[in-house]
């Protein structure tokens, strides 16, 4: 199950961007993230032209949250998406990278009143109102800055698409957006429209994330037009833009299938058409925010086998130098991944066996049944699909440090995030004086 | 439910270790981890005291995984503990902060080489050998080197305790171990008497954690002393030392309820004395490894309230400034926790809510339905028991920095982890030439 530019070698290597992940392995270090950059421009360029072919002025913004660096930003931006941020983080790191910032839009439902002035001083794009209690404290900082900020407000369709009940944030009953259906909502957006230095450019819906059914995203766009033809009726208010946010998903086994991006656009597409047609609106201004579907099948990780061993009668484990702490979406979601032996890619499978991590956990496990050639200490293992929620969730659980990622392309790779060291993971300790005292006062004694 | 020296003060505001948390808060802002230097030292000493008394020359070694840091480090060496480690990095810590080496024990699954070999060159007290390849991988180490390494063996009795199964790691099938029931077990064992350099002290087992159930330790004992007389008469081997591990359970909540550590070491004493009696063996040296119990409770964080959102007939949502990046527990192992409106403590409950964090994903939800005093903006919520598995597994997910780390004591606070800065978040980002290049080309374009 090749993505992107991998391929085998002569060697029997597993290549990616034209490099040898062996010899990655070896020169950077496992575990290691590597990322495949003509396939991460070629998602994103695909992105942004379906989209601006089927619904023309439309905008693609890449969901930072799924892997957000200094690097990635500047290859989004070369690709001239947007960019969706959920923290000053997130915004700190765009800004970092020169990232234009007319094409941020600032996400999240607990937005500090930090952040929404750090998002004022820096003249981004669109906040993405989350509350009422936002949408006043922005008030207040755009009136005492004497400035005008361009919002659009967060809604709940109250659709519910099948995937992981974590992801899943279209519904009603969500920490996220005000409910579509609500008085209270039509109040909010009552007060946005009379708020000086509020300019409401138009309406954000996400419904989940990793969503293989275009009908959730049709179903979506229907109740959103039909909720603007309801506030063009109601409030004699018209609005331009109308973010639906992202979430399609990828595939991560050989067996499953996820629409292609041409369907999932052609599916927005025609809904839209139909539903402004029925409801006689304007098309307004389309934005998307793809995170996973553009980066996630873009990387792999390599990990080295470590331990083998055979739990007579039950199992055999194979135990990398990572895991959960660089990957923790199997512990958290239930994720499931694939991969190879990088350094015997085209030989035959001899066993099933489990993929352990290194953690000191029994929930850190990899891969369940996995079947491989005959695995020995040393060999390379390469997992599939680990672009998106891996590095961007990563801990030092266990005091592991986080691993570096390589950017790869026609045969040439280079770090874009290093790897930590020993000392990184004490960088931030500090023992107080009196402790330093009393341990003295113990050596003294 | 106040834990260790949680009181509240005339201004109904929650204190720990006599400093007021809504200080805290404001001194050193938040999310903000909190430490009950006094409390964790109690729960230290009193392992210490009680495995003394009822089994004397046992060890108590503080599991690491659960929380560290130099200054935690300092605290257990002071009060006479050893020290769990399970990876170069905590190793690293523990040395850094000057641990006594002879009571570092090195735990893990899947130990690298350059990970034993620092473990050799810096001589600590035991290596905790998990399977053969990791005792062969030693071995020709001990021998290059000319030095004798003291080790135990991790073995799993076949104990499955009642607790999540990502925390379960007594059953056979477990990436952790060797079969306590195989043929190979006892192969394996004869390979390391027979090692040079390798000094077999005894074995080690470890049944999981968050374990409310005494009877499943006793189990533990029982299958544990058989197999040492197994060994005796079959090998005609003794060994010296058995570590039974850890995993003891605290209270979370307060309808919960854990064994006592005087209960606990009561179990564990008596079922030795009465294995030993029955198989007529000498008690062995016993060591037992707390983590949790140590340090859980001995740990709050606090945050500050922001957003707070009624969506109308379902649920009232309260948003804090943390969540999941800084405690995990609750999306990874579905746990439930609690905590109270720091600034006022002792006001009449008024309200069901749920307590959502700041990442921009569903699962992100501290508390679902806690009862409080109306919430309000700016409020200061303490939850407690957050000292173990929080600041451990905490991520950068959505580039949230990481929270400080206080330890408060006798009205004292000392930072003993900085809190991480954006400038810390982008600090090992690094964007190569070409981006660069290409960069300038589109701005000269």
């Amino acid at each position: 199950m090749f993505m992107g530019t991998m391929s085998v070698d002569d060697k029997n290597h597993l290549t990616i961007g034209g490099c040898d992940t062996v010899a990655l392995a070896h020169r950077y270090g496992t575990p290691l993230y590597v990322l495949d950059e003509h396939f991460l421009r070629q998602k994103a360029r695909t992105y942004r032209t379906i989209f601006n072919d089927l619904i023309p002025g439309s905008k693609v913004l890449y969901a930072g949250k799924a892997l957000l660096n200094s690097a990635v930003c500047r290859i989004m931006a070369e690709e001239g998406l947007g960019l969706d941020v959920v923290s000053g983080g997130e915004l700190y790191t765009a800004l970092t990278a020169d990232f234009p910032r007319e094409q941020i839009y600032f996400h999240g439902n607990n937005k500090s009143s930090a952040e929404l002035k750090m998002a004022l001083e820096r003249g981004i794009g669109r906040i993405v109102v989350d509350n009422i209690w936002e949408l006043k404290t922005l008030g207040e900082l755009a009136a005492r800055r004497g400035v005008n900020v361009s919002i659009l407000i967060r809604l709940t369709p109250g659709v519910e698409p099948n995937t992981h009940s974590y992801v899943r944030t279209g519904q009603f009953d969500s920490k996220f957006g005000l409910p579509i259906n609500a008085d209270t909502t039509m109040d909010a957006i009552r007060q946005a429209v009379d708020m000086p230095g509020i300019d409401l450019k138009g309406f954000h819906c996400h419904i989940g994330s990793q969503i293989m059914e275009l009908d959730a995203y049709q179903k979506t766009v229907r109740l959103m037009i039909e909720f603007l033809a309801r506030l063009k009726r109601g409030l004699g208010l018209t609005v331009e833009e109308l973010d639906l946010g992202g979430g399609l998903g990828i595939t991560y086994l050989p067996d499953e299938k996820s629409p292609s991006l041409l369907d999932y656009a052609q599916a927005i597409s025609s809904a839209l058409t139909t539903s402004c047609q029925k409801h006689r609106l304007a098309m307004p201004q389309i934005a998307v925010e793809p995170g996973r579907s553009i980066v996630g099948e873009a990387g792999i990780t390599l990990y080295t086998i470590g331990a083998v061993k055979e739990v007579p009668g039950v199992r055999k484990y194979v135990a990398v130098d990572g895991g959960m702490a660089d990957n923790p979406r199997v512990a958290m979601y239930g994720a499931k991944y694939t991969g190879c032996l990088a350094n015997r890619v085209l030989d035959d499978a001899e066993e099933l066996v489990t993929i352990a991590g290194k953690c000191c956990e029994s929930g850190d496990i990899l891969i369940r049944d996995i079947s491989l050639p005959t695995v020995r200490t040393g060999d390379i293992l390469a997992v599939y699909a680990t672009g998106a929620y891996n590095y961007s969730m990563a801990s030092n659980y266990n005091r592991l440090p986080r691993p570096a990622m390589v950017l790869v392309w026609q045969g040439k790779s280079d770090i874009i995030v290093e790897r930590e060291t020993y000392d990184d993971l004490v960088r931030l300790d500090r023992i107080p004086q009196r402790l330093t005292e009393a341990k003295a006062a113990v050596v003294k004694g």
